[in-house]
């Protein structure tokens, strides 16, 4: 799972095998409540031995469900010492009784592990619109207190899936003076997955120590170019949400200022967001392959954003690379419609490494080495809009059968 | 196919069938000339038998092809007398040689019925970044003018077609004064297909005489809330563009200033064009059903507009309709990322006739009877905001298996 990536154009970071339990002073755990069908995993909870401080950036949905506001509200009152989630009930257009719920969640949590209820984080994913079980949720809450565990990240990671076909974890390691500190870290996606929100489920710990608005600034950074770059269908949920707590548990220098060591935190944090949002690409709904979108020469970020997420969100490109179809012009013509600003007349196009257009005109390519190209289960895209020096990349993956298929949920 | 439409809240326009060919003064005709497969219909002509003023409007896609600037010059050169079209190739991203071959379409119909290129609009659609087979294009033209007809605007609408499974046509009959007066159209549609273009292929014929600027902003406002309202997968084109000729054969008096006389026009043309729009969505490629999204109560026609569109193009509400499952709160979600102005709190959201939603929250409605609803190839949603006045229209189709195996075009 070891994967390197280039960020910020420095130093490169390695994720590594790993989880939210990694860091110092983390456990977690995983149970299968019956939120979803008997058996399967659905709740878990993240837990600080030491009070930790916490940021979070939410869906820039209008429509935001319940768990959202107290999230916020208890991030807002001070450090967080406790997560809890439950998959199977986004817990979304369920009014005030929704509300009570996700507050009853935090309390619970809180009573069954000696907090208070300001201290727990509560985050939910599922379908919209049904009401809380909360027997259910309540006896699963219980239940995770006392599973609790320094190896129980690998489990909670698979507690929060929806239609995720894997868990998505990882972890990145570095020094701080002499000291060895950790971000770990677990997401879900699958669907409902799209660039103009602040995240999907995403959870972050680790065992340094930060102040709380240089750990908002991080989170927020490495949110925007990682979750925020990836789409699986266009559709941005009501529940997205992502966290992290830091606990500052390895003993470290504490991180009080920008600098040298921010930066490298900050480093560390991107890498590991964009391993999780590759991960979360790859396993999209009924996806066989991740498509990477590089957007490079563009006037400023924005438009090499805009540019690489209306490629890697683009129905028709998305098609065409499920049936391996060297349909370049539908990148082209995703990158005009995105609203990024550039010259339709100086775009180069490459497909893998097989160029496919200069200065926006078709090229005689070899269709049998773009075919190869697609092939694989990692095709990566790469625009050159010769207009500037800022790049941006997006992650997808292919539209499928299957997308439909689990999507229609048929009923006859 | 009579169909009646509801416009601006006025008297209640019927669209009959007809064609661009249903007005005094238009011949039209269509062949097979080879830029397709031998033997099916690729390319269309119509001819007003005196010169006409022209009005067009195109993609908003930064990407524009070819045929798009060499018709929005001959238009602002003066009226026109000619339109050439074929299917099979874009002629975009094919930079100055295909500006060259647009240029030589114009000419070899001027040419062949003896006009000026400037009294010639040119338009394409099919498959993006190849060369025009500019040789079987102009064969083609020239066996074209030899079949122009009264009554060929049947195999024209056929010959525009690409993955479209069949014609889109239609007229609109009145009065001005004694004379009775129509408007005749044809589209096409099918892949590619998102709102926030300027349109996709339409053309419109009409033996009313109109001065130049009041025909643009016509055609502009019904392009508005017709094409510009459908949605077929999230992707807009490099090559839309709607034109409208106005020869004033009838013979009825001249439309020179607003009034009534004028919103007449506007009412016909529109329930045309929405007639045309529904058409598009319902044979949106691979779709079994028509998703109409009515909008009302917001504040603004253009965030009710949003909001519809959001719906209509929703990837996941597509699906579900598609499975005959009553997933609201899809509806809801994407109302909320649409970037409408309105209060979660206070929508309402029907499924056909049956409320799923009301208040932002979710009813224990029937879902025997949310089936009924779905199961036909007409679906209904209604979103009420109780935030204003303002409602909007917008139409899409189911996203179904087809639509996948349609656009992968399977190579392996």
């Amino acid at each position: 799972m070891a994967n390197s990536h280039e960020v910020s154009g420095a130093t490169t970071v390695t994720v590594q095998d790993g989880n939210v339990t990694s860091p110092c002073g983390f456990t977690a755990a995983g149970v299968d409540a019956g939120v979803k069908k008997p058996g399967v995993l659905d709740m878990a909870m993240i837990q600080s031995d030491r009070p930790a401080t916490a940021a979070g950036v939410y869906t820039t949905n209008k429509v935001q469900a319940a768990p959202l506001k107290v999230t916020r509200e208890h991030i807002a009152a001070g450090p967080l010492r406790a997560v809890v989630i439950n998959a199977g009930n986004a817990n979304a257009c369920t009014g005030e009784q929704g509300e009570r719920d996700a507050r009853r969640m935090a309390e619970a949590t809180a009573g069954a592990l000696g907090l208070q209820p300001q201290e727990v984080a509560v985050a939910s994913t599922g379908v919209i619109g049904k009401p809380m079980p909360m027997g259910v949720i309540e006896a699963g809450i219980a239940r995770l207190a006392g599973a609790l565990a320094v190896d129980g990240g690998t489990v909670a990671a698979e507690a929060i899936m929806t239609t995720d076909t894997e868990p998505k974890t990882g972890k990145v390691e570095w020094r701080i003076g002499d000291q060895q500190v950790t971000i770990g870290g677990m997401a879900k996606g699958s669907g409902m997955i799209h660039p103009n929100m602040a995240t999907m489920l995403g959870f972050f710990t680790t065992d340094v120590q930060i102040a709380p608005a240089l750990l908002q600034k991080a989170l927020q950074r490495a949110a925007q170019v990682s979750f925020n770059m990836v789409s699986v269908d266009g559709d941005t949920s009501t529940n997205d949400m992502a966290l992290i707590l830091a606990n500052g548990a390895a003993g470290a220098p504490a991180i009080e200022t920008e600098g040298p060591l921010y930066d490298q935190f900050v480093q560390a944090l991107t890498a590991l967001a964009i391993h999780l949002a590759k991960a979360i690409a790859r396993d999209g709904e009924g996806a066989t392959k991740l498509i990477e979108v590089c957007v490079r020469g563009a006037k400023t970020e924005a438009s090499a954003a805009q540019a690489a997420r209306a490629v890697a969100a683009s129905t028709l490109f998305k098609a065409a690379v499920f049936g391996n179809d060297a349909n370049w012009g539908r990148i082209l013509c995703a990158v005009g419609y995105s609203g990024a600003d550039f010259d339709p007349a100086k775009v180069d196009v490459y497909l893998g490494h097989v160029q496919t257009a200069a200065q926006g005109q078709a090229l005689d390519f070899s269709e049998a080495e773009a075919l190869t190209v697609l092939q694989k289960r990692e095709v990566r895209v790469t625009v050159d809009l010769h207009d500037g020096d800022a790049t941006a990349t997006a992650w997808g993956c292919d539209l499928t059968v299957d997308y439909v298929h689990i999507n229609a949920d048929y009923r006859t």
